[in-house]
C-alpha cells in the first residue's frame, strides 16, 4: 500500500545505515512483522530521507534534538537509547548529550532528566 | 528567602544579558513581580548560570535542543518564542533554527512542529 | 441521556457553591449549552460529589493538588485559574499557592511553572 | 464511602463484560484491593454506565478514540492492550485498529506510533 | 528541496481538498510562507495522501481519532477546530463529534475534554 | 563544574535525610555514577535546598503535590514511588496519599490515576 520513491528511499537507507546500523533494521522489521510493516518504510522515506537527510544542521545537532524531545516525552526509552546511540555514530561526544540533556532541565524538568541519564548510562559509559 | 550564589549570579546575569538582553529581564521581573520574585533569582542563578553557562557545549545547540523541548511540550509559546530568539543571538541561522524544529516531527508530532513555525514565524523573519 | 444520582449531586452542588460560586456555574453551563449539557452533570456528580467531597484530605490539600495538575498539563489555564481562586476560596494562603507551584518545578519543568505564576498573579494579588 | 447508581452499574458491568471479560475485572479489583477498591466503582458506574454505555457513537469507534487517546498520552499501555482487546470483541478488525494508530502520526508523534504498535502486535496477531 | 512523488500528491490533494477546502490551503500556505514551505508537502504528501488516504478505515473514523489525539495533547487548539470542520465535511454528525470527545475523558482528562467542547462549540453549532 | 553553596547544601541534605534516607542516596549516586555526578548537587542544594525546604507549605503537602504532578506526567513511576515513601516519612496517612492521587482524576485521567495506585499499592501497603 506503502507508494515508496527512489529517491528518498535511497538518501532514507544511508542516513538510517550510518546512524543506527543493520541491527537496528533488523529490530524495526521485527516489530512491525505482520502488524504495520509499512510504518519501516515511512521511518525510512519519511523521517529518515525526507527529514533527517536534510541539509541545513548537521547530523550531531539533529540527534541532539531528537534527544531532547524524548527527554521531554519520557515515555519514549526506546527511541532514547537508540538516538544517543546515534548521536555517537554521528561523532558526539559523551559531554556533549549528557550537556544536551541536562540542558532541558528547567523545560522538560528534573525528573524526566534524571530518568533520561539513567536510561542512556550503560550506552555513553560502553563509548567512553 | 532565596540564598544567592554570587559566583552563579555572575555567570547566570552575564549568560542571560548575551542570550536576552535588558528587556526580557525586565519582563521576568514584571511577571514575577509581587508574586514570586525568588523565581528569577533561581532562573538566573540555577538555569542560566548552574547550566547553561556549564562548558562541554556550546550557546546554539544549547538553545536549540530547549527550542526542542519547547516544541514537544506544545504549551510554553512564550518560552519558544524567548529561545529562537535567544538562538538567534548565539549566532545560529534561520535555517538551523527551522531545521531543527522540523526534525523533530516524527517525536512531537506534526501539528506540535506546524504551531511551533507558525508561532516563531515574525521572529525568524525579522532576523532573515 | 445523564443518569443522576441524588445523593451524589447534592453534595457536589454543596462543594461546587462553597469552591467556585455561582458565576462560574454560569460559565459552565454557557460553555456546554447546545454542546454538551450532560458533561455540566457529570462535573457536579462525579468530579465534585463523587470524588472532591470524600472525606480523607482537606478541600485545601485537595485544590493544591489539583492546581499541581493543571501546571504540569501546562495547557489547562483555564482550570488553572479557576482552582486558584478556589484553594483561596477554601481558605489557603497566597503563599501556600506560590509554593505548591514552586514545588513542583522540578517535575513539570521550569517553564510551565513561571507560566502559571504569571497566569495566576492577578487572582493573587487581589486576595492579598 | 462510594454513591452507588443501580441503573449506572448495570449498564457500566454489562459494557464492561462485554468489552473486557471476567478477567479483566479480577486484574482491576486485584489492583485495588488494599489501595483503592471505590476507584473499580468509579470505573464501572462513570467510565463505563456514564459514557461508554451512551448512545450516538457506536462502541467500535468508542474503543478507537480511547486507544488514539491512549497512544498519546504514551505511557499508559496497560490501558492500550486493555482497549486494543475490548476493540477487537466490539468487533473491530486487526485493520481498523492498525490504521486508527498509524492515523494520529502527525499528532501523537511517530515514537509514540511505533512503540503502540509493538506493544500490541502480540494481541492484533492472536486475533488474526 | 522537498522530493516529490506525484501518486502521492495527488492523493493527498484530493483528501485535503476533500476534508478542509481551499481556505485551509490559503491558510497553511500563509503560516508557513517564508519559514518551511516544505512542510507543506510533507502534510499534503505524507500526511495526507501516504496516511489519510489509505484503505482500512473509513474517513470520518479516520477524523475522530485524530481529534482524540488533539483533545489528549490540548495545546493543539487550530488542529482541534480544523479536524472538526473535516470530520463534519466527511459526513460524521455533531452527536458522533461530541460523544468521541466525552469518550475519553478517563484517559485525556475532563479539563481536556472541557476544553476541548468549548473550543469547538461554535463549529458544531454552525453545522447543526 | 557545579559551584556549591554551603547553605543550600546543608539544607538540602537535612531534607533528603527526612524524606528519602540513605539509601535513596546511594541510589541517586549508583544512577549518576560515571554519567552526569553535578546532577546529585542539584537535587541537593536547587531541589531539596532551595526549594522543597523553604518555609511557607508543610512537607506533607509539598510532597503531595510533588505526587499530583508525577501521576499527571504519567512516565515518571521512579519519583512517584520515591515521593509516596517520602510522604509517608513526612507524617502523611495512607487515606490522604490515595485520596491525593484520586482527586487529579478529572485532570491527569482516570488512567493515569489507576497505573499511581498500582504502582505505589506495595509501598502503602507496607506503611499501614
Amino acid at each position: 500500500m506503502f507508494v515508496s520513491n527512489p529517491e528518498l528511499r535511497a538518501r532514507g537507507l544511508a542516513v538510517f545505515e550510518e546512524l543506527f546500523g543493520g541491527e537496528a533494521m533488523a529490530a524495526v522489521k521485527r516489530d512491525m512483522d505482520g502488524v504495520c510493516p509499512d510504518f519501516i518504510d515511512m521511518t525510512i522515506e519519511w523521517a529518515m530521507g525526507g527529514i533527517t537527510a536534510r541539509p541545513g544542521l548537521d547530523l550531531i545537532t539533529r540527534e541532539l534534538v531528537v534527544i531532547a524531545s524524548c527527554v521531554t516525552l519520557g515515555h519514549t526509552v526506546t527511541q532514547l537509547r537508540a538516538h544517543t546511540q546515534a548521536a555517537l555514530e554521528a561523532g558526539a561526544t559523551k559531554e556533549q548529550i549528557v550537556e544536551a540533556i541536562l540542558q532541558i532541565q528547567f523545560y522538560a524538568g528534573g525528573a524526566s532528566v534524571r530518568n533520561a541519564l539513567a536510561n542512556v548510562k550503560d550506552i555513553l559509559q560502553a563509548a567512553a
